[in-house]
């Protein structure tokens, strides 16, 4: 598609949770896409989004939403081209009905993001990937498919990691500062938060520690290949409502320079790039001089939330280098992330 | 002395900072000391300590101290024994004056620290370290002598990596996420922390990454020869009151199971311990359970701030072992320690 | 009671609660009060307190109660004298079963307090309400008895104003800042809360405005004649974790100068400190002359969080004058004023 | 000016501060104005803006911008139309420097407010008092002119009492919860809000209590006779980045039902939306019917921080009505407010 001769009409399941706002927020004027469908649970199933949601973001409900009726979240009126914000304890199966009933599901949530026929895409790293969706439609029963992308926090790392495969990637350790938005709402109480820091987030340290090796890995004959980095994660809620914070340390087999690796994060770009992608930020990585920066009230929205931004690279006594990296968790690491995943779809042909 | 056969009076230098402050706090009701004098500033100095002093703490000033005239920061009407909590922009000289004039200086500012013949104290690790003052005598030509504990988020991370020496303790990266009391007043903006993480504090990963050395030292021949470990640390405020979170993850020779650091931890005690001091926690480092433990708000505070806690011990993929450590930054990670130095050397004889 | 020859057995209903939890915190070491017995839901009946509850203070759980097996809530096993923290959705039936079935209910739950035989005491404002209690029990079938304190936010503002009535107290403006703890655990997501405010709280504006009336009225001839003071009040969340602030503008018959006012504040006494009930404040209201006084993070827990704080006493040029007050709401809002409603039950004789 | 045909060179006075910087990022693609100066003080002179700016908003430095020389504040290179962020201990002479020298001075600051010939606007409310500048011009030995917009909480709540005038405005009791950004930088230390309120503001009381009568007021033979509403304030500082919330208690010589203050709020505009201004929002006041609402987070971005949002219009007991209100502070509480009044005054053909 050159983009711009028609608009595809899509769907977001889930539509009344945090990351199904930001998808409405971020779909409005979309250039490709045209939100015409709204699912979420049975009780929200009826009314009108406006009353059914209970909106936390400072843009307000897009007038076009405000009045639309939300449907169940079955197959049946929706688009062929659905995003999933569903919560991990209903899309396993919801998701699996959709591809089934012929639907393109672009999924953030976690459960078909290890299945090793799904594509687990950010897009400036792995594009090919989608590469595994003829496999998954040859051994899945489904007329659809399922494309997903990482958990908020992971997608922020592996950007950050991937330039730095060229360098001989072997080993992280990662500590994150997380902010709220990512739990959802009600998600975290502000008993627990307020003034406070809770230094675990139930299965996030799992996730960056084996997803990263899929996202970083290569396809090679149908299926991919997991990077054979090993990472270690110590995951932690910071009082922040947007904007993930991590610092890492890095073993690579080669020796560079820091700037050498301010150098490659900075000129790193992919697919969405050269597509030009509607989403796309201009430069996927955004390395900060300042000696006190990322930081996330100030960064986080770096283009319109696409941009990872890093800063502080530096020589790490015990890895060989260090770093901090900041992404905005239900853009980047959510909503505008599976965008970008739908946008590179309907370039590549996958979705007409 | 028995310790309480009779008291001490004692003086606070740099008494209307926020370390200041906290001596303040805490010497109210000491069993041994009794707090006769105030010094600060030329600016304080003659008026009366309420007035001079922008408090703070959620204590109300104690009585007898609101109405007591500050006195400028020189030797003269002050008693022998006297804490500083100076600004290092000032300390160093101003110490050295009150060492030349025969006091004993108790100080948390970081000017001497790094100085071979002087003491730099986490009272349960290296209390030994005291015999430096004999050197110190003799090749200074102060008839007092000066003793430092170390800076705040080191004293926290050093009594957690105390009692692994016994496991051939090698590498440790280490990253804070540090509470705003730190930093003094007005100190960090708010502008800077609402809602916000700041990814570096000047100074402060090199105070820990060398400090730490000297502490877990040996005294051998009248000198600290520091210990092998090598630091790693990413320090990071957030916005916390009080009490800094520590995620570490730790190489060591050896490979104990987890739960073998769990029980080296618990059962660590030092000479505070064994003679009772008044300011030593029951068990200095307080291993928790539950999975989301260590927190600043819930755990800072335990056993009157002096106790370190711990949590989350598990296996690290890339180092071994990783963990979670919090201290009370202004109480443990400043005037609280000093104050136990102090008494340290009153029980041992140092000060009389 | 002499207060001293011997303890009385006590119970906490709705034991695992925030309410509850501060319960326990300060009946801990209470000199008259033993607790025995721990009431919460059935869901947490049976398992012993430590893993029931989901504490949240910043004090550890006493050990005494860690260990012990909480019971459902209902009367058999619970002692004469029981606090209630229950949930307002439970407490009417809840309490109404302790009371007949024979035992005290010192209840801090909404749900009776506007009954016209159950005194809502402040017991430095209207002590001589308990009379009511003999009428409760002609009234009522219970061989037990129920006395409640006010919402927390009412309690702060009937202390400042119970001195004002000597100056012909007619109307009153409140706007409140109130913490999160008051709204219990999970309570105000953060999402709500983190730089935010909340200019709602459901419910709160109607209690104000009216328990403040029964409060400060007169007992005449069995009955509680409601003061005739009009309140208009606001109440509004804010990311505080403990104390409630209040802007008060306040219409008196008299004219004094806001001097007087503060002298009125400063000298108030009542029943509590005439009796030296273990929990009263030395002084229940305690001016600050402070200009940007009081502040909840450094007077909320004054005089252990009993006294209420008032500050900025001055003209208004709308209602004749202004001043702001400030009350621990867990603590004098809630807890610590229910222990001091069974002090002064006891005292008067009337829990024996 | 048909507003389009030609865009009119603007420079920035005090651009390095907060509204300095709020001036900046809302001037980026000014469809009328090109930013072409920027002073500030001796210190950051000479000096490429991107160094000697502390930049604190969440959008990036302009690029045109980042690498421009700051000049001294004094006339000379500076184009004739200048906005004022200049703090209030050096803005009067430096602005009466530039009105001497003959530059139209749009300023944001406090020290010409009151002054009888300087008009204190708020385009939609009193956009006529630009006849004012005539008498300035008599008056004052300027060539060039002075204007300003009132304090950022005074804003808020005369564009809401505006409407109200209708209705017979007497009285008014405002308590405003106000954030941070309104104090500048480093302004409020992080010690004194996070997890706290600040009762008091200095000034800012007096400023509401007058400023507003003399926006309300009518222009009569060349001078502003001031609106005969009193005005009681009480300021209070919370954790809060952008938006002053204030709850308002209002009398009123009629007795509209609450439905018709909402109504006639919602309808109100003035010149700025006949005439189409730039930066005019659609509609000056939005009512919203949520309960909740509005909040800080969530609607003071509200047409790019330049609409006031108001909630909770109901009875008061006291005074008749209250309400809750909301704007963003240092958008349309200063930095947008002057650049309206700018515009304002281009579409009247007082700047060429």
């Amino acid at each position: 598609m050159s983009g711009t001769d028609r608009t595809i009409e899509v769907g977001v399941l889930g539509a009344t949770g945090m990351v199904g706002q930001q998808f409405i927020a971020l779909l409005e004027g979309h250039p490709w896409f045209d939100l015409v469908w709204l699912g979420a649970s049975e009780r929200s199933a009826g009314r009108p989004y406006g009353e059914a949601a209970s909106w936390k973001l400072s843009s307000p409900v897009p007038d076009a939403v405000r009045d639309r009726r939300v449907d169940p979240s079955a197959p049946g009126k929706a688009p062929q081209l659905v995003f999933s914000a569903l919560d991990a304890s209903v899309a396993g199966e919801i998701e699996q009905a959709f591809a089934a009933a012929g639907h393109t599901v672009v999924s953030n949530s976690r459960n078909h993001r290890m299945d090793p026929t799904v594509p687990l895409l950010v897009p400036e790293v792995n594009a090919d990937h989608l590469g595994l969706l003829s496999h998954q439609a040859s051994q899945r029963s489904w007329t659809g498919a399922i494309v997903t992308n990482p958990n908020c926090s992971t997608v922020v790392m592996t950007m950050v990691l991937a330039p730095l495969r060229a360098f001989d990637l072997q080993q992280v350790i990662v500590v994150t500062e997380q902010a709220v938005s990512g739990a959802g709402y009600p998600g975290v109480p502000s008993m627990d938060i307020l003034g406070n820091v809770v230094p675990y987030i139930g299965g996030e340290e799992a996730k960056m520690e084996t997803e990263s090796r899929k996202i970083l890995g290569e396809l090679r004959d149908g299926a991919v290949t997991p990077h054979e980095v090993i990472v270690s994660a110590q995951t932690t809620r910071v009082p922040v409502v947007d904007g993930h914070t991590e610092m890492l340390s890095i073993r690579l087999g080669d020796d560079p320079e820091p700037e050498a690796l301010v150098e490659a994060l900075a000129r790193y770009t992919g697919r969405p790039q050269e597509l030009g992608l509607p989403s796309a930020p201009a430069r996927p990585i955004v390395p900060l001089r300042e000696p006190d920066r990322p930081q996330p009230r100030l960064d986080a929205h770096r283009d319109r939330g696409m941009a990872v931004t890093v800063g502080r690279v530096r020589r790490c006594p015990v890895l060989g280098h260090k770093l901090v990296a900041l992404g905005h968790n239900t853009v980047r690491g959510a909503a505008g992330g599976a965008i970008l995943n739908a946008e590179l779809m309907v370039a590549e042909g996958l979705v007409t």
